[in-house]
This record gives structure tokens, C-alpha cells and sequence, in this order.
């Protein structure tokens, strides 16, 4: 029996997943840093700011681009104690706007790996974030078509997946689940009885950082081994 | 028979229809005119600024009070040239960080209304907006118990009620739904061959406007007129 037969339906994150995603954030850390730094005080470390800030704004505001843009006005304001000029605070979301309209870069192999996966599995799209923002990346990244059911949500833990998987009809034992975080896509997978791929990113966002985990769950290279771990 | 046996569900917008939202948006922005306004050459109205902005952003951004936010930091910063200050822009980035964790301020017989008709109906809630604030509204407000189903969109058209009540398995012409928009919440559920209940707020934002209309929905002063109208 081939493992593939263990389950009905394979589900994937998106973000950093099938699509680059922190590489953007990463380069407006770089453009704030830049921007800023030439306001701020001696001593101070304006991206030590930034992230103080995000950490503090998240049960608040959230993730995602709009989220991070308000953080960064705050840090700027609160590191230079005022005296970053205002054109520099327009300059961050301008930046923020552009990053909600760029184009989705897909990561290798990944519409190969749906349209093969697909062939044998149901597949659905369990993604993290802003839902304009999510919305626009699913409708543009022309992957739409292999998903049964796409679901936006604010955070990823056990009761979630165990709520989606129920509206949609899924026995959790049957259904496995592919992603970057092992925070927000595998443990809680695990965690309602089903099965977690942990494909890494070359980023991972700090806060999504597990340290101690003793396995439970599958851990794979590239989205690309994934069809060769199901007909396993 | 009474008029509630044609329908198996009745369905609630949330957003000035079971608490108030537009009231905080009107106070945010005679906030941001008073801030602003001082910075910006003679013969500028900040409050056109800030309309024209954030009409380009909503495709973009979408709703919401984050989208808001970065729409208001953006026009502070045009409309006065770069002359706000930056503390200014703080600001207004904090109260909309205010505003995301404002208290849920329910409108007059709310409660009482679901609990009648969640005597004799199923109730699903569908609401637009920003995730990470629709989700705690809903969660503060102590409605949530009443509703079998929550869903938050990012617009309500007839696709999206289409794809919900599919998803859901209620049938469209045996649903009911309820809100203060004629826009998203009336003609979108009337288009699916649903009824729509028309519950004007005292605001209505421009956005929502519908100029043109000539019925084929129903239109009730109050929310608590509505457990008469389906047991008449």
C-alpha cells in the first residue's frame, strides 16, 4: 500500500510555502533601516524598535502588510523621537502599498507538484494573513484551480484546522498537511490527529520559530518530494 | 403560514448592523481634519485629500481600519507637502491602534432580536472587513453562540453568498439576510433568488450608496421589527 493511500486530502500554506513571502519583509526591514537610521539617536537601533513594536502590535493588528506598515510608522516615530520627517513616513507606506500589489513569485517546482498531487488527492489552501492581500496572491498565482477550498484565517492553531476541516467535511486522520512553519503548520495538525510535512524556508519569521520539537511529524527537502513521499 | 416558514436561515451583516462601526470612522476623521489641517497651505481641504486616497486604496488596501490608517498617513503627508509633523502621523497611527481595540458597542435590542429568531431560524453571521478586528468584535461582542456559521469576506457580492451558503448547504431561496447595506447586504442575496431586509443605519458610508433601486427587497426601521415580520 502505497502511503498516499493514508490520506483523502493534502493541504497547503501558502506563504513561503508554494510563494516567496518573507523576502519582502525582509527588504523593507532593510529600506526602514536605511530610511531611518539617520534620524535616530546614538545608541539607538531603530530595527530593535521595529521589532519591539511588531511583537507588541500582534494580538492588535495582526500579520501581514498593513500591519507591518502602521509598526513601522510607530518605530520610526517612537526611535527618532519625532524627528523623522514626514516624507520618509509617506515613503514607508507607499512602499506597504507596493508590496500589496506585487506580482506573486512562484517557488520551484510547485505547479508541478499540485497538478501531480492533485492527480491522486484533493487538495486545499489553508493561508495566514490580510485577506485582501491573501485574496489578490491566490487569484494572481494562477495555482487557484487545483483547490477544492481555499481558507483565509487569522492564525493557525488546532482548534482552526479542527473547525475548517469539520465545515469542510474532512476526517483530520486522512488529511495531511505541507508547509513552512512548524508552529502554524505542522504541530497543530499533528495535534488534531492528522499528519504535518515540514518543507523549510531559508527564512524563518523569529516569531515562528519552534525550539523543542520530538518529531510527530514529516520533514522534507523540497515541495518537490512530496508526490515521491506519497506514492512511497 | 407565516412569512418565516419560506426560509430555513436568516443571515446578519455585524458592522452597523448588530454594533456600531461607522460612528468611530466620522470621529477618526474630524481627528485626522483637526490634526492635519493646520499643515496645509491655504485653500487644501485634507478631508477631500483623504476621500480621494483612500478611494484609490480600497481595491488595494481594502477595508478596515489598518487600510484607513495607512490611508490617512498618506494624505497628511500630500496634502500638506511633507509639512506634518511626524509626532502627527504617530498619532493617528495609534488611533487606529485605539480603534482596533475599542469595546463592542452593541446597537439597541441586538441581543434580544437574535434570541428570537434564533428560536424559530438557523443564524449565520457574514461580515466584511479586516480579519484580526472582525474576529475580535465578534468574539467581544457575545453574540457568537447565537450564530451556527461565521464567515468574515473581504466583499460581499452575489459570488461570494454564492460560494458561502454552497459551502454551508443552505439553499438560497430559503435565506434571509439582514443588514444596513443596500449594496452588499440586500441586492448581492436578491441576485442569488435569497430575500434581503434592509435596516438603514444613520450613517451610511459613500462608498455604500445605491442610488437606484426599485425594491424587490424589504425595508425595516428597526432590527427588532424583525421577529413580527417573519411571524406575520
Amino acid at each position: 500500500m502505497a502511503r498516499g493511500d493514508r490520506y483523502d486530502v493534502v493541504g497547503f500554506d501558502a506563504d513561503d510555502t508554494l510563494w516567496r513571502s518573507e523576502d519582502s519583509f525582509r527588504e523593507a526591514e532593510a529600506m526602514f533601516v536605511e530610511l531611518v537610521s539617520p534620524y535616530a539617536p546614538d545608541g539607538i537601533d531603530v530595527m530593535d524598535s521595529l521589532e519591539a513594536i511588531e511583537l507588541d502590535n500582534v494580538p492588535i493588528s495582526g500579520y501581514g502588510v498593513k500591519a507591518f506598515a502602521l509598526s513601522m510608522v510607530q518605530a520610526a516615530v517612537t526611535a527618532t523621537s519625532g524627528n523623522v520627517p514626514a516624507k520618509v513616513l509617506g515613503r514607508i507606506v507607499d512602499h506597504a502599498h507596493d508590496m500589496l500589489m506585487e506580482p506573486v513569485e512562484l517557488l520551484p517546482g510547485v505547479p508541478e507538484t499540485l497538478a501531480a498531487v492533485g492527480r491522486t488527492h484533493r487538495l486545499v489552501l489553508i493561508t495566514k494573513g490580510d485577506l485582501v492581500h491573501q485574496q489578490r496572491k491566490v487569484r494572481t498565482s494562477g495555482l487557484d484551480h487545483h483547490f477544492e477550498h481555499i481558507e483565509i484565517v487569522l492564525d493557525k492553531d488546532a482548534d482552526t484546522y479542527r473547525r475548517i476541516l469539520d465545515e469542510w467535511g474532512i476526517d483530520p486522520t486522512r488529511f495531511v498537511f505541507v508547509g513552512n512553519s512548524v508552529r502554524s503548520d505542522v504541530l497543530p495538525v499533528v495535534e488534531i490527529g492528522g499528519t504535518g510535512i515540514h518543507v523549510p524556508y531559508h527564512i524563518t519569521w523569529g516569531h515562528e520559530v519552534v525550539d523543542d520539537h520530538d518529531g510527530g511529524f514529516v520533514e522534507l527537502e523540497h515541495i518537490t518530494d512530496i508526490p515521491t513521499w506519497l506514492a512511497d
